[in-house]
Formats: structure tokens, sequence, C-alpha cells
């Protein structure tokens, strides 16, 4: 039933199945249609799913988010051109399945989420992780900077998610980027928001944002300033360290993301965003997230195809340099 | 802007704006277009909402369904032929507007609705809630109990309702008549799930269900004894005792309510349920809920439609008998 | 193109596009894939649409109702084997296009409805009308009462449609039965409603539409009492008069026609309603319309598929007995 | 990830994935989050996806159809009490994937279907098929034909499925009964179709059906006779043969499946599908399918929670009794 | 049941509903959750609904738009960073509901809005309006033009609304600068189209559309020429007159605000407008549209966050400046 | 029941239906309300639907393409103000209605498409052809190139279409542009694909798209170097060679074109993709196609509006320039 089982004792990477024997719509759904993290003997990367929302705000729904972003990552291909790699073949991408966190303790499923990553990253395994809703971040941050020190965060999105707290939660989607800079998980000298746009509950809001350590990139800038400006002011401020790339979907236009929870008008392009993301290609990515789609709001995959193009530029992104 | 207040110092109770003067599709969304609570001297049925959905365990999104049910309820119109009442004019119906429970504390939501919903009833005004999730049966139920006793519970679903706990959380939208007999708040002896179908985790929760204090009218029963017949096997088992009526939409079959978290196939029809709910004409009805409308699944207010009919059938059916 | 082309000039009804040819996906949209009155030399019946909501007093978007129509109709076959007729080869039907109506004028409206109406009617041809809104009742009953004398009106509608006037306006979609009822255009021993329910404003409703000379089938009474029951006292009352069928598609509860403007919980079936027009199978039926078809809330064409049997199943009963 | 690993080497059936540790919503989609064929040393039971929708002569999309159920089949439970049976712990139910097959050549993929369904069967494994369009049904019944001789086939469907050819192919969804009773494979004393209803091309398409071995009850019937009436008649009908279980999902009304390709207003209600596969209880099931589910039609997984319902069911019936 | 009450007799002007004590999904639904009119005591600004669409030529529904907006303009949070204003509290807006206007009478219906606005704003309030389709800017011009005399209107829209009549109707959707522009109500030298595109019914249009008084920035401009450029060019046909905004939703490309009644494509993104809208900070803005939001063609609320975005980027530009 | 009739007989063009007698939204519903072919003498171009979509990789459903675009395509006006024509009064356009394909034999249905436009075109009709997937593009490149020798192919998709086989077959919706390049249909020097984004199966397709004589605007190119320079491009490869235009719908982003089979990310804008084809005003453009409009994924036919206005901007550019 799959192509995948007769290579599983070669040293090659095991890919996607073959899209000439199985067609895409055809078989179990994993990210890309690579293999299960059971079906090979080690791995460089894991895409792992949280199917976690308790920590939203506004329309929940982000639990169906891993299942629906695997359904739509059917169509990726092997051989990316724009960054001219094949990811799957020059390093073994897995599908980890996802991590069950508890739905009804927001403290509990962060402690679940934190362990498990840890545990699935242990060897060495670079995690991207598709949400869930952004309150995930601050489990797979401590995760990373655990081993790398403070992190540089690169964080796309339409909101700070620096908020203090809310409903007396300390830890919810719209707060974990504060907690990581309280807990010293991030470098306050090269991190960044980008694409933050729309009303905030108070002037102060960005004044503790930029105390807490982001620089910011708006949605507006990245038109009035051009692609290209916002990716050099993005490289400067991220300089040589590890990074993680966080991308919260609704940091693209309800026109190119309705499938999220918390829309927000004026937001950016898929084009821009996959632009960016390429950009990381020299950069050193430690891990990654995509957050916040919700399949109940998206008509026809709009939202899920952006989300699965934009883990595989960072997949891509994070792939060595070799002759092919 | 409303036809409303100039009747405000009358004695007569305020109906629904008037829909040759105001279109029904006009004004600011409360139930049936019913006063706000705030607008009116008195009330003896206050509509209230519950815009809570942190205890599902699977489709999440009934927080915006008190606001979904609301629209669809613009609607309904003064004169019930079935009961042959109008129940806006008889009594009293005021629009609650909404009871804010903590998203991210299920411990703190259950008090904080217990605490509003007594707060409501204090001057002994009954309440139709609108959920939210079925978590929310069980304040009420206290709220109920606390005045009337052991409750008879009318409870239409296609689930039991009555599971333990479930990721160690006690209080979910599974659980809230298990925990509501455990407290010694409902009928034992009059208590009746009607519309039960689908699998189950195992052959004991019938069991516990029974010793609960549950009897049951299944589904597939309604059509293979008739309507009829489940109508006096529900009359028989109510009694002449107080009655709360929690009706969650799933009760429905998908195809009359695709707005909901955890659909079933083979459920009733609209027409079966809203049958059952007239025949409780005589029935001393001292609250109700309408549970798990989940807004974001819901094609062209079909489910919605369907609530607003079920709380219009429940508040006629609580109407007194007078000459129109 | 076009496989009726070559068939022009034969004695034989053009029947529709053969499927086996031209696949019933493919070819410009006419109802049931017949022929377009230019195409062939005469009709005995003409399909013709009345894009018009100008009537409605909740969801607009019946307009679109007519190319719906004739989109899910491309689903019909030949040879109807409930009423084992072939309604297309026994007689010419044909699909006469659409009627064109002032949508800013009411009177107008009804007024170039009433004369295309007549003008297509002139020779003999009998009409099924595809609306629009209610509103088109009148004019087409004008036109068949012009005729034939008053008419034994056979309603399908969750609705009576015999309020008086709404916002001044004596014709609307709520009011065709009661001015055609008032002008003296129909039977008052003979005509009635079927599939009534849910709330009126006012219980005066149900004695005007009495006196009006209505009787009425609930959309419950057909549960309770049975599919037979009701097709029994419809043919009674109905007797000898030429009929004309009138069927508002929100007859039919949400879940099987959700493409509606005046939604009401609890409606019948399709399976019930199309029982009910077979049965129709030896009654004299001299004009019809299917109406209240809104598309833009119509998910998946099952209104519109619905609508487009209810039209078929009409035809088939106005179709002469023939050895096949 | 998985709670099934660790239950690997038990000689008990492997079931479903535990709610109580990993939600429902979690996890690699597997048919009601059973284990994959290769996670598991041997299965009674695999149920199997068929992609493929090049037979289709309306609204493609059935090729969706096997994940689309997979994900509504989270949803199903391991207790089934209509039946009193857990059918996945009393015997070896797994998730086999899917078979692919050639989109563009139909000879072609109906041959792949075929030798992927003996080679799965070949240990004695009785198939649990999830479509795809109803083409697969002539592979399918070849191979246990081979088996078990001609079959009693048990034929839900709102179509005949017995046409003769369409646009020159012998063989697309129009036709697998035809080409199967040609072929001999099927008992012609004890074959059936149940819930046929609408329009035919003609008179002769009835006469054939019957020449070729099948017997109706029709959709309206069920409403007419009764439910009980119809399962009498049913069982009646199969004796004690083996029984080839074969579901459109059309059979079911549009309001039911709107998520099809082929609707027709007036049919079943899935209350009345559940019910008459639960009367298979005793019968001697040797396969089964369930086709023509098109996801891109389907509002709020209405049609997939059928489908994935008649699948239990039809399992559950295939479940020899035991004592829990 | 709101946090509103008691702040009533503040100095203060009353904002929005706390959102960390009432969750943003929660609540009777008012604009951006501001006080109704009737719990203030006055107001400097007032969002008002005009549920209305009887003007329209093509597909009708945003007699729905006032409630939807209202739905989606939850999100909106206290301070506009783009305009560093706190909108809701440097001046008080208030929700006034909606104006009620006759569905099948075209001119009382203007009338009626006209009276409605005229009371509204006897006390100096201005007004945002919520359409309702492009009719209603013209009772609501004749209303300000009547204080201010001749004013300068900013008309984003994509089509030129300056049509003469249609079917003989002087006043539709397609008319109202036309009639503005005759009566004398525009200032023919400061008024402007912005983001036109599309075909036209003659060449003609555009020659009249310029004899009227109006000078357009098409779409594709703001592409080629750049934002700025056309941010510039506003600004100085504007001058320092007093302008009325109005803003027609389908200005926006279909895939920004699909929900719409005439869709055009090649259309403005939302970033785009929103920035033009932001530019108006220091202009004199005398009153407001947003209009031709259609609910039923609104996906995931994606043209209802846009056009309450709109209505918030308006207001803020009305907002004096003020030290925070 | 049309305007169209009455004018046949004239030597002016007969255009659309008259909006100003029968609304766009009445009729039954050819190209842009254009006459049949059947009903005027002669004609200079013809659109014509090829409702076939067996060729698609993914997700089918393109055969409803023609239908959906025909329904859209009612919002187009007589006169294109971008390339000042009036392009249905300068020469006569016409709806040909579909051309019939065989959904089960790809090589039938590429034979038949072939010799339906030959002889559709034999007597210098210009064909726009309304897929249908892009295997159609084959058949119609062989018919102009049999007229014209090899032609400059500009191709608009995100998609390179050059694959070599896909299951073994030849011809498929990837395929077109290798099979034409291999049978000498294409102009090497002056074809073009534009928009090309996304994943591929090796960096190969490059190569051999190349070699096959395709040069490369990609969608990123168009943003980072602007629009104008891309047109200039654009026409320098084109030089003054006979042009066939095809565009594949998914050439623009998923939120521009959700209703698409193969979608993909970081897409074109309408705005840019309307603005290019209006850039062809000068070119000898001798076919054209718009393909892979997908129906059932496009949410308020955001899809079809940009199809029915890609069509529009090609037939203008088709027009004679003349005097109006």
């Amino acid at each position: 039933m799959t192509d995948q089982t007769d290579q599983a004792d070669q040293t090659e990477p095991i890919g996607p199945a073959d899209a000439s024997i199985a067609p895409r719509y055809a078989g179990i759904a994993t990210f890309a249609r690579l293999p299960r993290i059971e079906d090979v003997p080690r791995a460089d990367i894991a895409v792992v799913g949280v199917p976690f929302d308790s920590g939203v705000s506004y329309r929940p729904g982000a639990r169906f988010g891993p299942a629906h972003v695997r359904e739509a990552s059917r169509l990726l291909r092997p051989y990316n051109p724009a960054q001219d790699v094949t990811p799957f073949s020059t390093q073994q991408v897995v599908d980890a399945g996802d991590i069950s966190a508890n739905p009804f303790d927001l403290s509990e499923a962060v402690a679940q989420i934190q362990q498990a990553a840890t545990e699935l990253s242990a060897d060495g395994k670079r995690l991207v992780t598709i949400g869930g809703d952004h309150t995930i971040a601050l489990p797979l941050l401590r995760v990373v900077a655990e081993k790398h020190g403070p992190i540089a965060v690169l964080h796309f999105d339409a909101h700070l998610d620096t908020w203090d707290t809310y409903f007396g939660a300390p830890i919810t989607h719209g707060t974990p980027f504060r907690r990581a800079s309280e807990e010293g998980l991030i470098d306050m000298h090269a991190s960044m928001h980008v694409g933050i746009r729309g009303p905030l509950y108070s002037r102060d809001d960005l004044r503790d944002d930029e105390r807490l350590g982001f620089a910011i990139i708006s949605s507006v800038e990245i038109e009035t300033e051009g692609l290209q400006s916002a990716i050099e002011r993005m490289l400067a401020r991220l300089g040589d360290r590890p990074v993680y790339v966080s991308v919260d979907i609704d940091v693209l236009d309800p026109a190119h993301a309705p499938g999220t929870g918390t829309p927000e008008a004026g937001g950016m392009t898929s084009r821009e965003l996959l632009a960016m993301l390429r950009a990381l290609r020299n950069v050193n990515i430690v891990g990654a997230d995509v957050v916040e789609v919700a399949p109940a709001y998206d008509h026809a995959q709009i939202t899920a195809v952006a989300a699965s193009h934009v883990a595989y530029e960072i997949i891509s992104a994070m792939t060595p340099s070799t002759t092919l």
C-alpha cells in the first residue's frame, strides 16, 4: 500500500510517497506524504502536530489544524526551485504524529507539550510544529532555549502576542512571547515581529513589547518600503544567532488565510510571506512552528495550502546545501 | 429606533419589536427581538446566553452559539398556533444578554455561571439559557435544585452526558448529568434522556446511566414505536414533578443540525423534537437550556433556526393558559 | 453542439439533450436540458423562470432561483418510474427562458409577469413557473383564472401567505393568496395549504385564512396521521376541479431546503412532498409554480435538486396517459 | 505519540487509540483511529480506501472520500449498543491504507483494485472498502465471488447501477451490478436494491434490472410500508447466503448526504439506513463497501459522519457474538 | 451583564465592554461592543445601520449587512496604533441601532432614512452608517449637505454609481452620486472616486461622471503609481473641504470582499484601503458610510472584518487629537 | 423573452441582452449574455466551453467550469474602459455552447475536442475556450497551429504543464505544452510561462521546460521587478508572432482563485493578471483558453468572476480598433 517500506533499510533518506505510483490524494495523510517517525531508523527534522486550542481568546478550532494542514500538504512536491533544494532527500524529514495535550488544563497541556518536544528532539532532531494555537510556542521555545540559550525569535503575526494575562491566565495564545522574554528564553537584541497590524488594547502594548525585546516590521511597511527592504531589515535584526521561526497564519490577510481565529484586515500576501521565509536560506533555524489554522473557517483549503507552503519553505531553509 | 420604548410604562408585557414598523432583519439582535432586561421593569422569563465552550471534547465553537441563535430568532413571530399561546404577551420575556465565563478555567467558569444564574433568577424569573456547551447545565441545575429540590431532568441529546471524567476533568460537556446525579440535584425516578444513539465507550456507560437515575427513549424508538408513543412514555416518566428541560441540539440528525460539536448520524428530525416539546404544555418547567450550537459548522442557519424554535416551544410551554 | 437541431422537423416531441452524446453537465443550461421555446414549432408545457425577489420580507436572493434550478435539473432523466410516464416524449415540454420583471417596482413587475404569462399561454400551453419569490403566484393565478374561472389552489408552504399588507404593500410574497381570494380567483371549497407550521403574527391569521377559502394539512399531521391519510384528504379537497399547484420550497424542512428565504424548522421531507405530488396523477393541473429557492443559502444544491424534482413530478402528473 | 505500540505484542486485538490519552481529534487519521495494517501481526477485517472517481458520470470528487471518511470516523467509539458488540476488541480490525488506482485508465484501475483486494484478503481477511465511486464494486465483487461463488448483493442506492454502457465504456460507476450479473458473480435469487428512487433513462431499465437478478425496496416503500416491514423483506431475500453489502451514500436523501455525486431528492434518512444495517447482525457478510462520498460538497461532514457510521454498523454486524 | 452601566453617570466617554471581564464573543452585538445610544447621555459619533437592499441591481442581501458587521466588529480594540488614537475614549461613540426603511418602496425608504438621519444628527452628532446598499448614500448626503453645503465626496468603489436610471427608477444603488450632483449636494471640484475598475455600459459613463464633478483614481493606478502617490492625489483633491467618505466594500478585490453584491476582479487590497483611510487623519470628515456588505456570500467574515476595520479607521480619523 | 431576436436580421453585431430590459440575473445563461451561435448568421469570435476534467491529477470538478463561468459572466458590461473598446459591438461574439468530450477516454476526448474546434473555426472564427482542465489546450493548439504554424504560447499558470507522463498517460492536464512542443506546434523562441511558482518534482523539470521552448516570468518576479517590467518582458518575448493565450486560473493566488484543482500559495493577484492581459491590445491573438475553474471549491464566485474578466480582457484585446 505504501512505497516507503521497501526503502526502509537504505541509508538514503526516505522521501514522500512516490506520486507516480500512489496519486497524491491517496494514502493515509502524513505531512507532505512523508514517512511516519515509526517507519524510519532516525530523522533530522520532525514535523509534529499539536492539536490544542484551549488558549484562544476568540474563534477556537485550531485543534483540527494539524489534520487539516496534513491534508493540504499532499500537494507539496520534492524539489523547491525557489531555494534550489530537495529538502526531503538531503535530510530525513518525518511526520512524528501529534502531541497529546489536555484540552481542559492549560498548565498541564503546556507541560505535556514541553516534555514531548524535549523527548522528540533529544537526539538532535529539529522540530517544525503545526499548531494548534499560539500558546504552544512557549513550551517549544523553552525546549530550544534549553539547548541553545536565548534565541532570536522571528515572529510573523498580525498580533504582538506579548500581552500579560487574560482572565487571570498567564499562558494563553496572546502571551507566549511575554512569558518567553520574562523567562530569558529570547535574545532581546535579535527578535522581531513581522506583519503586525490592527488595533491594540492600549498604547502601552507597544511600549511593553519593545521593552520585552522585539523590533517590528509592520504589514503596511512591507508595502510602502518594499519587500526587499523588509527582508534586509529582518536579516540585519537576526544577525547570525540561532533563530526560532514562529508563524501565526493570521499574519496573512484574511483573503489569504480566512481559516484562523483572530483575523485582521490589511495583512500580508502569501507571496510576501513565502519570499521572506526563503530569505532565511542561510540562517541557522533551530526550530519553527506554524500555528492558528482553524479549519472550520477555511474554505477550499486556502489557509491550509498557505500553511503547508510556509512549513515547506522553512524546512527548505533548514536544508543543508549540497550538490543535488 | 425601537418601537419598545413608548410601551415601557405600560403594565402589559413588552413584546418583540413590531415587524410592521421595523423589518425583522433590522435592529440590534436580541432573542426573538424581545426587549433587553434593562429595558423593562421586571420579567417572568429571561433568555440568557452563556457563550462558553471550554468543556468540549471535539469540535469547539459553541461560544458563538448565543449570538448565532439570536440572529436566527429574528424569524420568530408572536403567536404559536401549535400550542395556541402568545408567549410574549401573556408574560414578560426578556433577553438578559450573556453571562461572562472564564474561557481558561472550567471551575471558575462554572462558578461564574452559577452565581449569575442565581442572581438573575433571584426574583423568581425562570431562565431559558442558550449555550454554550453542555457543561453549563450543571451550574444551571444547581440553581434550580437549590430552589425546587431534586428536579426531573428531561434531556434531549444524542449522548448520555453521564461520563465520569475526561483527561482528569470532572466537569466537562460530557459529565453534567453524572455530577448532577451525584450531587442529588435530579429526581432519579423522573429523569430521562430522549434521542440517544451512536456508539459508546463501554457497555458500562449504559449501566452507570441507569444507576444515576435516567430512563431512555432512543432515537430509533421514536421511529419504530411512533411519536405519540414516545410522548406518552415521556409524560409518564416526568409525572407532575418540576422539570428542567435540557436540549443538546445534537439530538437532531446532522441533516437537521450540522452546526454542532459532536454529530451522530441517525438522529431525530426537527419535527419530532418540536412535537415532543409541545407536549410539555401542562408540565411545570422550571428552567431550560438549548446548547451545543456551533455556528462555524452551520450552513444557512439550519441549526440555529431549529434551536430558536426549540427555545420558542419551551417558552410557549412555560406560558400560563389564558384567554387571548 | 446540440443533438436537438436535427430532430426539429419531426413530429415527435423534442426531448432533452441525449446524455449518451452530451454529458449531463455539458451544454447551456435549460430546464432538464429541454429545448428552448425558440427551437420547437409548438409546445404543450412551458417551463418559465421569473427571477424576481423584490417581494420578500426576510432573506432575498430568489431572483437567482431560475438559473440555479436549471443547473440542478441537469440531473433529471426522461422516464419517471414513480408515475410510469415519460413526460418529455408524450408531450412537448420546453424551456421558455425568463420573464423580465422590474426589480424596483412591485406593481409594474406583477403587471409584466401577468402579461408575459398571458402571452405565453395564449395558445393553450400550460406553464410551470420557477420563481422567484411567492409574489409571482398572484399574476399567474390571474392568468389561469381568466381561462378556467376560480381555481382549486393546492399550496405547499410553511406559511399561509394570506397576510393582508406589509409596510403598506398589498402585494408581496406574503399576500398572494389573500389577494387571489379577494379577486375571486380561487375556488373557496377546494383550495388547501399543505405543510403549514411555525409561529404566526396572530391567532386571527388562521381565522382569516379559513374565511379566504383554505383548508390546512399541517406538517406535523403528515407525520402523526401518515402520508396516505394526508394524500386522501388532499385529493378529497381538490375533487375534480382544475387545480393550480403552488410549491413554496420552504414547505420542506430546512434540512431538505436550506436555500430559501424564510426557513421554519419542523418541515416536510422531500420524500413526503414528492409522494404527495405523484398522487396528483389524475388531477387536472392547469398551472404550477415552484418558488422561493434562494441559491446563496443552498449548499451542494440540496434545495435546487429538490425543487427540480418537484417540477419534474408536477410535469409528470400533467402528462397524458399513453402507451409508452 | 501513539498508545498502540506498546500493545503490539499482546494477543488481544489492538483497538483504537485511547481517547482518554490522545483526544479524538489528535493523531494521524486512520479509520476509527485503528492501527494501520503495518502495526499489527494479523487482522480479521481490513478497512481499505480506494480513492478513485474516474468512473463518475456527474459530480466527481469521491477520490477524496477515503481521507474524508477517515477524518469523520474519529468520532466513533468502541462499544456499539445498538448491536451490543465491541467490534474492535472481539476481532482485529485495521486500516489498510489506500489502494492506488490509475486515474487515467479505467481498465487498469479496475485490475489494480482487483489485484490489491485479492492480495489483501488472501489470508482470509474480510474487506470493508471506502470509495471512491461505485465502479470499484465490480473488482471487489470479483474477489469475493472467486472465494464464495455467486454472492447475494445487498445494494443500498438511489440508483440501480445496472446500466449497460455510457460513452462506450462498459465499466463505470453506473454499471457494476450489470457486469457482475453478466459475469455470474451474484446470486440472482438473493440480491436486492434498497432505497431506489428518481427518474430513469427508460422503462426498460427496470426490466433489465429484474432480469439481472435484483429485487427492489424503493425509498418511498420504506416510509409507506414501515421500516420493520422493509427489514423483513430484506432478510427474506438474503436468506442464508453469503452477502456482500454495497452502500452508495446517495441512498440517503441529499439532506443527509449532500456530499455525493448524483444526488436524488426523496431519499432515506440516516436513521433508517443504520437500522437496516443493524438488522444484518446474523447475516454472513463476506465483504462490504461504502462509496460515492464527495467531500467538496459535504458541509460540516454531514455525509462523512453518516458514511463512517455505515461502515461501523457493517463492521459491528460482521463481529462474532461473544461474552463481553 | 454589562460593564457599561455603572459608568453611565461619569463624564468620561463610555467605551466598549471590557474584554477582560466579558470576552469579546460575549454580549449582545453592538458595533465594536460600544454602548447603545439609549445607554449614554449624549454622543459625538453614532454608528447606525441601514438594513436596506431594495436598490440593488444584482445580488441582494445587504439588508443583513449591519448585523453582520456588528458581529465582526467584536474584534476591534480600543487603541489604534496606525493613527495613534483611542477613538472611543476621546469622544463618545455609540451604536444607534438600525434605521427602518420600507423594503417595498424605494421613495419611502429614502425619505425614512433621510428623516431618521436628520433627527439623529440634529444635535451635531456625526454619523457613520453601515449599509445596506449604496442607495442610502443619497439621503445621507442630503443631510450633511443641508448642514455643510456642497460636500467633497470621497467615494471608494469599483463602480462610478453615477448612472442615470435603471428600469425607470431614478434612485437605486447605481445612481446616488448622479442624483447628489444634480441636487447640488457635492463639491464638484473636490469629489473623487477611488478604486474604479471593470467594464461599463458605455464610454459616455466616464464623460458623464467627469461632468458630474468627479475625479478618478483607478484600482490599477494604485498599483502602478504606488500607494503614496494615490494618497497624495486624494488629499490634493479633497483640499480642506468638509468631506463625506463613502466606502462601497466592493472597492476591494473579491478575494478581500467576497460578500458583496456586484463583485469585480482586479480590486484593491484591504491593506491599501486602510492605508488611504488613515491618511484622512487631518481631514474634516462630516459623515461616512460603509455599504454593500452582503453576508450570504461572506465566507469566514472576510468581508465583514474588512468593513469593520474600514469603519474603525474612519472613526479614528474623525477623532480629535489629544494627549492620551 | 429575449431582446436579441428582433435584431437578428441587422448587419450590426448582436450584443448581450439589454440589461435595461432584462436584468442581468435573468435569462438562460450564455457567456456575457451574448447570443448563442444558432441565433446569429455568422460570428468573429466564439466562446465555447469544454466541460472535461478527466485529465486532472488532484481535485477534479472543472467539468462544471463552463456553466459556472457563464453564470459569473452575467456581470460583464459592453464597454471596456481599460482598453477603450466595445468588444461585442465591433465584432460578432457568440456563445457556441459546449463541446462534448468522452469523460472515460482521454484519447477520444482529445480527438473530439480537436474535431469540434476545427469545425467551429473553419470559417475563420477565433475561439476563446472555457475549460475544463488544461488537457484541452493540446487539441486547441493543434487546431491553431494547423492554420498558423508554430504559435507563440503565452501561458499563465502556477505550473509548467510540461511534464512527460503521469501514470503512463501521455496526455493529461500536466503535459499539454510538452506534447505541443514535441509536435512542433509552438514557436520555441516566443513562448512563455507567466506566474510560475511552487515546488516541482525535480530540478530537471526546469531544464526540460527551457529545452521545450519556454521562458519564465515567475510570480514573485512580478512583485520584485514590478508589473510594468513584467509586461515589457512578456511583449518582448512574444514579438509579432501569432499568439495563443492559455490562462490556467491557478496562476492567481488561492485567495483570488480558490475554485481550482491544484492551488499553490504565493500567486498573482487578479489586478496583475488583468493588467498583463490588457497589454496584449496590439498582439495578434489567434486563440485563447481559460481553464481549471473548479466550482465546487469556489465560494461566492470569486474564481468565476476572475475567469470571466480574464476572458473579457482577452476578447477585448482581440477586438479591432475602431472609432466607437
